[in-house]
């Protein structure tokens, strides 16, 4: 052997690594085993140092009840925080998707671990006597409690930073609302003309959309702060100590200020992926939300003439290497495709309902599925709040032109000369193309005066007090 | 017990059951068992016309192999034919949907035809003596290839008739083609003006696309109709004849006019519901191309006045409660509803990866939502094509009027002038409202003649030959 | 005309309708239009219930307010009242997906109401100048504030139910929780033997998941209880008065004995389907787990010779018609099948994207997906709780036995003999065939009296507090 | 401006370029407006291959028809050339899911050919009036006809690779199913013994459904290599040649070599994306076979004393962090993760119902799906075949020794002793541990000759022709 590597052992047998790879015979198999999505842990960063704060959280617990020599526990104490600061991610190379329910990923974490807190005491590399990946790095733990430990922190603080985009994103909308708060157009429903609204209230609504799921993020990130940690293999606990758990959790809520808590019961905690069922619900909500919002950009743009035309995004390319001139949506066409999988996501069967009792043994899947969904989401919100919202303009002549084209006028009528005399009167506006007000004067329904004090925008749209008329009686 | 009782049993104990009852024990308890859907399997008349072939062609069978007796024989063949002929299927009572991989459903018909065959016979009901449902009616058979052949036939059947609506759809398009074969109107790329087409074209691509459907159905049918006949229990054949397969897959080509014969591999066929998949796909492909069409009409009838107002439909129904004179599309906007499931069709995980080899657990679950998805598909297709697309009529004038005022007509121009003339044309046209022929005249880039000659409707949308003209320097 | 006729009209034309009918013409064009699940509204009598109870708080407040006579108010309350009690369900006819967002449903509570209503006052029907069923019943709503507040209203009632079946199955759990309790087995982790556990511990762990569940789902029906009940066509309250909207959600949590209150903003309201969408996840969450658990039950029992064995599931039905004496697991094989749909729901993105705003035109579909998620989901529970779970009983003298053959008690070791030692001792039994404990103790590596207090059933599934034992120096 | 860049130009404005870069301003602009999946069209090879062909079919197609001057021509032929080689792929930058229906792809592709045509040429890069991206490379082309035949192409290549795995896994199969040809075991329905079959006969089963699934992909194939070249914008072949989609199929398919010929209906195939479902269909039931053989391989390797423990994997790595021993089966764990998207693809409603008509917008994004899943599959079976199933090992005594304690047996004696009597031997059997040989010869119901005739391997395994036995009278 060559002075450059070092021989490790496993169940399936000796292998050289190479001496100043921080990682070991766990990692080495597991990269050879599984190169199923071509990335590594390390493009969640989150999830390395979420990783890192949970073995961080065990060597504190350990060294507190005197199971861990206090040289040691610094050592490894020293080691994460270089992890958590973000350094040595490079050495976290195990691919995200794996078979054996996230253990490649954990002994990857125990060995770079070790491996520097070796470093750090003055010892090689490799010599796990003094500092062993599992016997130490891992005491008292599982892949099977820190491993969905380190998921469910890493989703919480992917999704705190998804909230503040979601958060300008509404910003961004509510600034347009503002401008267009005076923009009266035609409401519609199914497609079909309905009654007047301002585009301001159409762009209100994005940003309370965007506000309301932001609430529903909140409470799906409280479910996931009661990890199973201290459960160890099944959720028995087997091998663990008593006090673990609830130190372990202080640690970690300290080191994340989030309020970390030992779950109820570690046995049904290890096999019910419900929080993440939640999660990936919630994200989908958002992703279902953005999509429309998109789609309703689309086509509220559509034209220049034989489209809606009713706003205009900003230009960003040239739209064909054919039609000069034309421009396309192509912000509001392109987040779609990225948030499609996670509009409608395959959530995994196999993912949720896991491999029989009592362990889930798909959640390297579920978190490599959500981890990936609030990074999309997360970029969608930036692209939308920084290229196409902000360059809204609006096109107000056609707006405010078919407004008063439009036969929905119609309803405000209603409650003065009955549905049926309404209908009448606007079938006959949509066969002669004259407008409702003229035909309603001529017929001696309603005064003029009496339709300019209906007929106000400001009664149509924010209609609260009703305008005080007079109507002509019913007519049948 | 009563005289109008009798008493059955099976592994579970006795039971009494009425004594006029066709079905017994087995169908009794399952009814107990199962009640998921709240239907029983006689809404698929399909089905139980093709159980009653598969047990009919297995008792010409078994009696051509001397394994039953003649007049047995005879008896159950004629009690196949009565129910094949549409009578006593309200004796079909357990649910669609069921544990058991289908045995409920197939000790149902056992049931039923072994108490009608022994009617026939003059005998009373209940007298297993004389022909026992499990020993004659079932003779060489097993739930497990019974079955899937009868689901399999039963899917033949329906698709051939989805077949004849889809045909009748797509001639409903061909007349409206052929009528609106001389509207101009811009055609639309990502919801921007694009290029001239004409509505004739647009609704003869919906009538090419249903038909391209139809060709995959009939591939989809090729591939049900190699059933796993005679493999019984797990496909190895235990209890099975040799010359079985061959007699009875002929019988049932003779009854159903399909060219059934078995499976080249019994045990393979048994598990493998490939076929369920690939039919699966087209379905949902027909379910996809109705829905999108559906989505194109409500689009296209927009308006009246704020929308894009190209079409009318039928008025079939007022459209609000509050909102005299509004329309709604309610036809092609309920169509995408009813095809919905079957547009994303969960279709199983479970039907598919099936419980562990070597038999699919969940074919009644499969057989369910496939003969659902055949009676869903073919009603929207009636539906569409009595009560929606005869009565389209096309708004001329508006369509002709955008086609002049658009500027996607510079493409025409692009390849005398070049894309970068052309793209500063369409933008000036965009900025002033002119058209692009006034504009190009006045540039002196093309003479009118030359434009008359470009921008003629049948060169824009039926171009070959090309329009020869010269046309002034490229403008760079 | 004969006189079991009358005469209505619509923007379509005149039809005749049966003198004695409580519905009307849109209903009657309605039925013709949707003939799409092949069932009615009445099928979900919780919404019948709820769309009664909306037009009557609608009718008490627009009699406070003063734009309701008293007496035709007192007609419409009454007629409503029986509505809720349970009668005239049978008149509630239309398909309950639909086109036109609802607007079918809502005229036939209009027609009905107002037929009854009139028929209350010693009116025939249609005397709908005495009470109109839009003018009056429909006054100040529209179909967008009415239907979703309806069908919001119905969600939370079935949900209440939907949550005592789930309490009824987590103590049918709990039951053989206990009696279990005792019972030790082999954990298993990616089917692989882990370590001990006992049956009762797993059955326990069911009983928590279902519980969980039961919390979100209680979360779930506070954000349905905030309707736009005031909002009328989109949001903006056209032709709404504005103490409306308060008066009548008053009304309704008097009615319903659930905390109802206007929503913040009604055009979002009126567009948004959050709700919808999290409620859907929640249930696809129950859905899951419920299917999980059957899966868990069925490889459980797997066997009776060739499968694990450990449990047997009460016989409900005879297995197989070739295979005499097979009893299949048909109650938790059936159940997944229910469950299927609402497990991987095709959450529609039709239903959710909704078509462009301000309305979401497919809340029919969402309705009927959810409202029949529901019902399935208890139908399930009932069913587990009563005809599967109860009967349960453990193979203990199989289970006991494949505990103390396994090496999964060489996980206890590890702490004192290290993960190295503890590795070969596991792989030379399972080599030899010999047991963890023989193999130690030949090896000198603890002392028969510390396996015994290590390997004790109680340490194993209970570890805390540790045994505490002293082990013999670590080997490597 | 520095001697190092460039200015070009588009319809947003001026851009700089670095002098030395292939691509130009559309490309950047791309580039910075799609960041979505974070990586780019290069990372398909198949694609970048096939849009070169695609572009050289068409300079080849113009050169021909006297529309492109021959030095030109021979210049994007020759660029087109060293692409399809390999080269110069790093120059492919933009994201494969983008907005514009695959415009910035098409520009991407024209600007790197024209400046590497001019710099063959002997020009500087940029220098567009010599050959322009547009004009020239794009000649009589639009990226509606481009960008879809190249990914038809794509996929037909990546399709026939996909093809080679799947025989090499299917073979891998096959070897072992004649190695365990010889292996009785207890067949299972419903995870219920069921009758006896060889371990041969169950991987034999894997191999045929490989091998029956290659077949499904072969016909999809056929269904893409219609494309729409020469529809140019919308399927109306404006701008185009009538000669041309002729000769530039011609091309494409001898530098292919596979029989591309054109759509019979330009409009029609210019939205119809039914090739792509199609295909997709085909994959997913592809993935749900890989994945059912996955979770087959687990559960027959479960164990090894709790489990069914039939198979042993050959173990690839350690199994766990805190149990020593422990081997999962991690390469079938991993592989459905892989799997999983494609096993249930939200393959886009987006996808499939486009945009609204006449082209589907959404085509990236379907591009970049069927891609993907057609490279992931092909890794899981190179995976499967490499490193799992050549190692996969037999445990032969506990299979035979549970064919012969199984209750199943019975199955065999039910056509001589009827199916009455062989479930009371079966109940009988399994309450007293006993055989069913034991009981039926103590019974006197078979003698011991006819039961070892009966129970022959062979003939439970392979029954024709069945043993000739003379059974005593039934026993009711």
């Amino acid at each position: 052997m060559a002075h450059d590597k070092r021989v490790e052992h496993d169940l399936v047998g000796d292998m050289e690594v190479p001496a100043d790879a921080y990682s070991g015979v766990h990692t080495v198999r597991a990269v050879h085993n599984f190169a199923i999505t071509g990335s590594t842990i390390a493009r969640f960063p989150d999830l390395i140092a979420s990783l890192a704060a949970v073995k961080q959280a065990a060597a504190q617990a350990n060294r507190d009840l005197g199971l861990l020599p206090p040289d040691i526990a610094e050592a490894i104490i020293s080691a994460c925080d270089e992890i958590r600061s973000g350094q040595l991610h490079e050495q976290f190379v195990v691919d995200p998707v794996q078979g054996g329910a996230g253990t490649s990923t954990n002994t990857n974490a125990n060995e770079v671990i070790a491996n520097r807190a070796l470093e750090i005491l003055g010892h090689q590399r490799g010599f796990y006597d003094v500092i062993h990946p599992l016997d130490d790095v891992n005491l008292g733990q599982s892949t099977n409690d820190v491993y969905p430990t380190a998921i469910r922190l890493a989703m919480v603080g992917s999704l705190r930073k998804l909230g503040d985009s979601m958060k300008a994103l509404a910003d961004a909308f509510g600034v347009k609302a503002e401008e267009f708060g005076d923009v009266l157009k035609v409401g519609r429903t199914q497609l079909q003309d309905a009654v007047p609204m301002t585009l301001g209230q159409e762009f209100t609504t994005y940003a309370v959309m965007i506000e309301e799921d932001r609430q529903r993020l909140t409470e799906a990130a409280a479910l996931l702060l009661e990890p199973n940690l201290g459960g160890t293999a099944i959720g028995t606990g087997i091998n663990g100590h008593p006090r673990y758990a609830e130190l372990a959790c202080s640690y970690l809520a300290g080191m994340s200020g989030e309020p970390v808590r030992p779950a109820n019961d570690f046995i049904e905690a290890t096999q019910d992926c419900g929080a993440f069922v939640q999660l990936s619900g919630v994200l989908k909500r958002v992703a279902v939300k953005l999509s429309k919002t998109c789609n309703d950009l689309r086509l509220m743009s559509s034209g220049p003439t034989a489209g809606l035309g009713e706003i205009n995004l900003p230009p960003v390319q040239a739209g064909s290497s054919i039609m000069p001139g034309k421009v396309n949506p192509v912000i509001p066409e392109g987040e779609p495709g990225r948030l499609r999988g996670h509009r409608q996501r395959p959530d995994g069967d196999d993912g949720r309902r896991g491999g029989p009792a009592p362990l889930n043994a798909f959640e390297p899947v579920i978190a490599y599925s959500l981890l990936r969904s609030l990074a999309h989401l997360r970029a969608a919100c930036d692209t939308l709040a920084t290229r196409c919202v902000p360059g809204i303009t609006a096109n107000r002549e056609h707006l405010h032109d078919t407004v008063h084209r439009s036969i929905g006028l119609v309803t405000a009528l209603a409650p003065h000369i009955g549905y049926a005399a309404s209908t009448a009167l606007a079938r006959r506006a949509l066969a002669t193309g004259r407008t409702i007000k003229d035909l309603a004067t001529e017929a001696g329904l309603l005064t003029a005066d009496q339709l300019d004090a209906i007929l106000r925008p400001e009664a149509l749209t924010r209609p609260f007090p009703q305008p005080v008329v007079t109507a002509a009686p019913l007519a049948t």
